[in-house]
């Protein structure tokens, strides 16, 4: 964090060096990016990402968003993208983007977004994802359960500060999940590590990862301290499913 | 760039790396930043950023105002932080920031920027702002030539297709010029390597550093060719003047 000069700050763990949340969820015919933040550029050189058929939102909040712009690189010949995102988070996007939402505004290279306004599961390919909301404070934002070929694989739930029985319904018995965990002290709009690791064990959930994660605690010393099958994301984490 | 094999998107060299522009003025008692590009974060923690006095802004094109959110991290206690542009910039910060414009949006730890319309000069401590206007396409942004104790000492003009006449007039005998060269051919909206060093032997700057450097160029093959006094700007750069 800019400014600060505690132990995670000052690590030289690439684990402990957390950029702004994202992932992509990727299969033969299909790659589509969950959230924009700041940081995409930089995530997406890294990673060598070159093409995505679609962006899903979860949420509007600054850290999701504002590299919104850097999707001109993944739009197709006309400079279409499809994005998708609940009412709120569409407004959010075309409020701070309104260039990319107007079709007089089409320049060659310039990101022109095609909005889909989340109304139930989105499929790309072979890959649904299946909206869950869940509370992020005040908020909604939305998780996704994401399946392919039918099979439920892995819950991608970045910013969530509960997740309630109907949702929890929806999660039972994932493979994977990947869920917030934030930080060791509660907070208003993210589950704490304790708190996520309650969620991961109600869920049965095969396998878990905390993601969206402060600088509370160091990757190699936190991570061993977890229950089992309870494990901390980092950045450019790759998972098979 | 994200998706792209050139020689320059592929070089070791750090000079070849190259992120949004921006720019930190400093001397005692007073730094200021011109600019929040995206890449804001990474940059000031790269720089070592702590505290700046005040944001002035160029313009309002995505890449140098899209890292706004992360000024939070240098506002005062009471999260407080001066913010200049002109009219049609704060207009566009507003539009995409509107919660660090709402005074009934006061959070701890949020950013609260304090709008001013740049109107003339812009004093900070001892550095003193002048506004050079140029044109950047269609498009106006101010350029700024910096004073420090009333003695002009730098000019940063980033994103500029034109330095008319009335420009000219201001930052003649510059001591230091930093000025967009894009790339070697010409571009609607910015300056080309040719044209930037014509507008420095004009003006007759002492030293002139160009920026907002696509990826046409090697700065290690580039810079030998440039005439004397022109040299290439790149990330991390430090002058003194």
């Amino acid at each position: 964090m800019i400014g600060c000069d505690c132990e995670v700050c000052r690590s030289n763990d690439p684990r402990d060096q957390r950029l702004r949340c994202a992932a992509v969820a990727r299969t033969q015919g299909a790659t589509v990016l969950i959230d924009a933040p700041p940081d995409l550029r930089a995530q997406a050189l890294r990673a060598g990402l070159r093409k995505i058929d679609a962006v899903l939102f979860t949420h509007a909040h600054t850290d999701h968003v504002m590299g919104f712009d850097d999707l001109r690189r993944f739009t197709d010949a006309e400079g279409n993208l499809p994005v998708y995102g609940d009412a709120h988070t569409l407004a959010r996007l075309r409020q701070a983007f309104d260039y990319a939402f107007d079709p007089s505004c089409k320049y060659p290279g310039y990101l022109h977004a095609i909005p889909h306004i989340i109304a139930g599961p989105v499929t790309v390919g072979p890959l649904t994802f299946q909206p869950v909301p869940v509370p992020h404070g005040r908020f909604t934002t939305n998780g996704f359960l994401i399946h392919e070929a039918g099979c439920p694989k892995l819950a991608y739930l970045p910013d969530c500060s509960d997740v309630p029985p109907p949702a929890r319904e929806v999660l039972r018995k994932v493979p994977v999940l990947v869920i917030d965990g934030l930080r060791e002290r509660p907070h208003p709009s993210h589950l704490s590590v304790s708190q996520a690791v309650e969620v991961a064990a109600d869920l049965g959930a095969e396998q878990t990862y905390l993601t969206h994660i402060a600088h509370d605690f160091l990757h190699a010393r936190r991570e061993p301290t977890l229950p089992p099958r309870v494990r901390l994301a980092y950045d450019g984490l790759c998972l098979t499913v």
